[in-house]
């Protein structure tokens, strides 16, 4: 009937139809107050001024007498001083309140006095709210309640547009996730900021020289003996998983990984025994710098940070070492002799079935988790992997550089 | 032109139109394959069949041969089988390809084949949703990309509503959540889950004894010597807390609460004194069970996850002790002889200026936090919130009847 901005939205000889006809079977009214003092004229009442919270009070018991069975008078129009008492004084608002008038008992909604020109809609907004609340199941004060929040951040949050009166925020409390459900993964290996560093793990000259088996066997030794001391510390991170496991499903999950990762260790050794590198040899070996920063890293996301950041950072390496070992076994040629790489097992070692199947899991579990998170997060969780990435490189770095020196 | 049912939506001779006019200003047109072979139709050429992937890459090559800048071929109505090629077996139906021609190559979006009635609408959907990508900046491969990938997911996610076909769900991908920005403590403590937990604690028998100065003496002694232990397994919550904070800022605000807390037992430890407790004493006895359970969870909270999770195991203690002493100061009798209620020192402690203003600065850094998450996520804390609670509440019932054994 009477917009914000005092507009009169409503004919005249409307108004008394809407107070014969729609009044008596309304269940709810919103009027503001220019508009219920309105429908009391058309009634032969004249109520005189708004003074306090007391006259919004009988304001909306004078209304619920024509047939509403709730009545919400809105205060917008009168705002409030640190007495409850209407002020004209701009320095003096600070309250405004919503009254509800709701079979025979008030409800008074206080919210602070916001100074805004996005005020546009803001009563067709509380309406809409208000009808979406009752429709979820809510009761009509708790709807009434909520609404008035949502409106109030709405007017809080909002953005100046163009010129004049604009429109509150209504989407204060929406977030928007970068990417669909259960595709996290494909989402972060293809950003623009994870790209570089993800194609420097995976592309890494040490990758190539297995791929073709040009890599310098010094380098590869020195890569062994230092992926050996990395997995230990990679276990521990894993039992630090389970702890952090929030079930017994989940502390059971990651105590599975740390005897996968035990077994792993066994072959290596067995594998670096081959090279002639001696267990002995292998366990006095000082741990690299690379190794050390990457590992004591993984570890410390995880003491910090929760179970989810623990995982996203030990993700790329079960992601790139199968993505590594899948291109490279792709491009053997099949009809050469079984020794023309001698990198072959190493790199038969990531396409293997188990390896595999562990890959799948390792992707749907973090895929479950990642949906529950916020958009805020996921730019955290995004930082983690890209962090790891470039560890993962630099592990390769140091392969490369320090078995020259 | 043609819907995914195969409805003709276009009078046959607005095609001319259609061609003649549209296609040569258009960036971008997304026919589906019986709009793209109509297309050409118009133009005299017959297609003839749609064979495999090559045959998409052709026909959206002959669609940007009559002007448009780029050629999306939608692939849905002929889903390829695992080795590419158009399949009638619904058995062996596996893909369905979009194929964007543009400027002189081919991009092929892949997507897994599903079986859906819930396709009403997706072309508009496609789209729209590649124009939205574009309207944020996004060059037209990557528009299109992620518009497909927009759609796939919509199918896989949508609900069966009504009879026939139904429309794919666009929201996949929002959430909301349940209260405006900043507003989650007041949200937290109106909960149904949360409000008998938080009233039982509150509005505790052992509370309404400080209120009124009935309190037997010898349950403030016993819960004085408790709560003196209970601090300082709070201290250690708060230096973990340090740990864990993300930056030097926020390992400074942690380790300032642990000075205050240090300050605040030096306080205690002289009231109990003026209740005849030696300091000794305070030292020797036994940490009840609830003061073990509550401490000790919180410090696991702390541990298994993350900095929120910590926060939040400790926000009942802020937040009560304060709402306490403010409800327990205003019920005083402001007459009565200074020592009329020997407990008024112990509420002053919890309205003084120091403690209101702790209790502030906690509830905004709260604030800030929570809003970064996600609804999921707001669930387990409120689960984490009400959990504290009840211990809240057990640390009275410890007092109440250990110190009456």
């Amino acid at each position: 009937m009477v917009a914000t901005s005092g507009a009169r939205l409503l004919a005249e000889n409307a108004i008394q139809t809407l107070c014969d006809q729609l009044l008596p079977i309304s269940s709810l009214v919103t009027p503001n107050i220019p508009e219920a003092l309105l429908i009391l004229k058309e009634k032969g009442q004249d109520y005189g001024e708004i003074e306090d919270l007391e006259s919004l009070k009988r304001l909306a018991l004078s209304v619920s007498e024509l047939g509403p069975k709730h009545v919400l008078i809105k205060g917008g129009h009168c705002p409030l001083d640190k007495d409850r008492k209407v002020t004209n004084d701009k320095s003096k608002m600070t309250y405004v309140v919503n009254v509800l008038y709701s079979e025979g008992s008030y409800s008074v909604f206080e919210g602070p006095y916001q100074q805004s020109r996005n005020t546009h809609g803001t009563g067709c907004s509380l309406a809409s709210a208000i009808a979406c609340n009752v429709a979820t199941g809510m009761d009509v004060r708790q709807a009434v309640r909520d609404a008035t929040r949502y409106v109030e951040a709405g007017i809080r949050m909002s953005v100046d547009l163009g010129k004049g009166s604009g429109p509150i925020n209504h989407f204060h409390s929406l977030k928007r996730m970068p990417f669909p459900p259960e595709q996290f993964i494909d989402y972060v290996l293809e950003l623009p900021e994870v790209q570089p560093a993800w194609k420097k793990f995976t592309h890494h000259d040490f990758v190539e020289g297995l791929g073709d088996g040009t890599l310098p066997l010094d380098c590869f030794k020195f890569y062994m003996i230092q992926d050996y001391l990395y997995l230990t510390q990679f276990a521990r991170a894993n039992a630090l998983a389970a702890y952090k496991a929030q079930d017994l499903d989940g502390v059971a999950a990651s105590a599975d990984i740390v005897m996968h990762v035990y077994t792993e260790t066994q072959l290596h050794i067995k594998e670096c025994e081959q090279l002639g590198i001696t267990r002995q040899e292998m366990e006095t070996v000082e741990e690299h710098q690379a190794c050390t920063a990457y590992s004591r890293w993984i570890l410390d996301v995880g003491q910090s940070q929760d179970w989810l950041a623990l995982q996203i950072a030990m993700l790329p390496c079960l992601l790139g070492y199968h993505m590594i070992g899948h291109r490279l076994h792709s491009i053997q040629d099949s009809k050469a002799p079984e020794n023309a790489n001698r990198y072959k097992q190493w790199i038969e070692n990531y396409v293997a079935e188990d390896y595999s199947a562990a890959v799948k899991k390792g992707r749907a579990l973090i895929e479950k988790h990642v949906k529950r998170q916020s958009p805020e997060r996921i730019e955290e969780l995004v930082r983690i992997f890209t962090r790891a990435t470039t560890m993962e490189a630099g592990f390769w770095d140091m392969a490369m550089s320090a078995a020259r020196r």
